[in-house]
């Protein structure tokens, strides 16, 4: 029997098998469409588990924050892209990295490629955010004159070596079908490629960038592109098990939850397990209450097959309440343990910021 | 001129004077009442905004979980209860602070009880949570075979002194005018006072506790109700200013956030500032856009008026989607700073850690 790992409070747990299998199936993905892996850590932001990444041969990563560029060029990393605009209010952190590492800052706005002009000190790439349809942050890819506009600004600039195009299309999030994602994913790098043979000539050495988890858990071709950079892949979650880049089994991370009352007039159990451990992000479902996580058998240290119709509905500050089957809530007791699958792992580790695996061994979130 | 706090990322500021009179007002209110004043800490906990109300008189506090618990009693506080359905799973923190504080617990279920009789080596005060109509967690208030149960599994340990009924309000959170609210108040108070009639007798020292910012920010009378617990109320938010129990003006907490990309086509800017920040609690806002937060004008180190038609609509991990008014967006620039009220203060604070306060003065949450 194993050093079963103790919880008496909510406990994230991490299936280390399952994560390195994530891991090491994206890994071989990327090599066999040949395309640079460049993970991004915004998910895990865990040293340790940067390790498992850097043994499954990834040399670059990507980054969300200049605050995480600090910490895993810190622990390392030395060829690091922040995939968020350009803040130059952080230009102390800029130049710090910039001299220390090979940098990639992104740039999403003409005023933002002129701050970045006038605050370096050392040399940086850059990429151009372009928008394929999610509609978030940067210029939209059929929008030339605004691509022209950013890159004059920064193609005299000896400090900056413009690197090339990056998207996420995060618009992958809103499907419901794989056949959907591919069809977002087709149509992306589509738009990529119109992009790139226009500016191919001027910048021979050019790179198109992509990125979103479900794109990358589906597709095996990757089109214009010359590199990858999804993050979510490495626990996947309910989300993606839901919107199909992911089947239950992929899931690497739960949090276990102590059952503090439970409610049989309802079929309702109340854990121990809130807002502030999982986030309140949840799935909405038109005329049911909405999903925040999925209740799972436990096994060992980590867990089993999916509770049917056992699902948490409802979260306050440090209270969750799972609506339960007749069959599992007849043999439920205070003080059991339940094991939930998140919704959206990246928020849940950024709360829970401890990774506790099989026999003691831990990894630490930033 | 003030010295301004500075903002390079997101910041967390804290408005120190509305602070303390929303502190002021709630303890002055309980004092007009009667009733004890035993403020909720989950919203700010922190050592420093706990001093302040030390100093508005208060000796008595409410926690949401024990190791808030821990925290507090190392920080002097030795009249704590802890209002979350007991898990005896953490049985040494709770005989560690029964041994060293008085410590209230809350009971919600027969098997909680037990368990609770079965790990206690030292004196404790109980409060049974009741259903009044949040359907939460306890016992339905008129369900007295059930609070008989709980009651008399607890009545014979020497360990354990009943000390009342405890009830959360926090449907009051789903109301949507004052007159709601008051209802609801009302309806509660209604409840409780037929509870306490049948049990006054068996136990004529106990006590009503009642809890929910909404009720207690707009009743200024509380019935049956021995003591209040508000929590959220020392910084409000933009939920209680919807719900009417506060105007923007009581609002104390706010993040400080860049703009990073602006997308004029669209009147949005992109800030830097997303769910690992504020947290993903939303307002739903049927044929609009979720509301995750209100815009005010910079004002010295804090803010001013609200911004007309300027809302955080869409979060990301990092990201936030500020949909901005014409006039607003008409001056707005990569690099500015835009000041936003949150959803939901107990989860951003809780997200944030760090109060900034003028002149370089800090509070931190644990």
């Amino acid at each position: 029997m194993s050093n079963l790992i103790p919880v008496i409070e909510p406990t994230m747990v991490l299936n280390e098998d399952v994560c390195k299998s994530n891991i090491a199936r994206m890994a071989q993905k990327a090599k066999a469409a040949r395309v640079t892996f460049r993970p991004h850590f915004k998910t895990h932001q865990s040293r340790e588990i940067g390790e498992w990444f850097r043994a499954s041969g990834v040399e670059k990563i990507t980054v969300s924050s200049l605050n995480m560029a600090m910490k895993f060029a810190e622990w390392g990393w030395n060829d690091i892209t922040v995939a968020f605009p350009v803040n130059c209010l952080e230009h102390e952190k800029i130049n710090y990295l910039a001299s220390r590492i090979r940098l990639n800052l992104l740039l999403a706005h003409s005023e933002g490629a002129q701050k970045l002009s006038a605050c370096l000190k050392y040399p940086v790439g850059v990429y151009l955010s372009v928008d394929t349809g999610y509609h978030r942050d940067g210029v939209d890819a059929n929008n030339y004159e605004k691509i022209d506009r950013i890159i004059n600004i920064v193609a005299p600039d000896v400090n900056i070596k413009f690197e090339g195009f990056l998207t996420h299309a995060g618009h992958t999030y809103n499907a419901r079908s794989k056949e959907e994602i591919l069809q977002i994913h087709r149509d992306n790098l589509r738009m990529l490629k119109n992009i790139k043979e226009r500016y191919i000539n001027r910048y021979p050495q050019l790179k198109i960038s992509i990125g979103d988890t479900p794109s990358c858990s589906l597709a095996d071709r990757f089109g214009v592109a010359d590199e990858i950079r999804p993050g979510n892949f490495v626990f996947y979650d309910v989300t993606q098990m839901h919107i199909g880049s992911c089947e239950w089994y992929n899931i690497a991370m739960a949090v276990k939850c102590p059952v503090v009352d439970i409610n049989r007039d309802r079929n309702e159990a109340v854990i121990y397990g809130g807002g502030v451990h999982f986030s309140k992000e949840y799935i909405a479902r038109p005329g049911d209450r909405p999903l925040f996580g999925l209740a799972a058998e436990n096994h060992s240290d980590y867990w089993g097959n999916l509770i049917p119709g056992t699902e948490l509905v409802s979260l306050s500050q440090e209270h969750g309440i799972l609506r339960c089957s007749d069959a599992f809530i007849a043999n439920l007791h205070v003080g059991d343990i339940i094991t939930i699958l998140p919704v959206h792992s990246c928020m849940t580790a950024d709360l829970m910021k401890t990774y506790h695996m099989s026999d003691g061994k831990v990894a630490y979130h930033i």
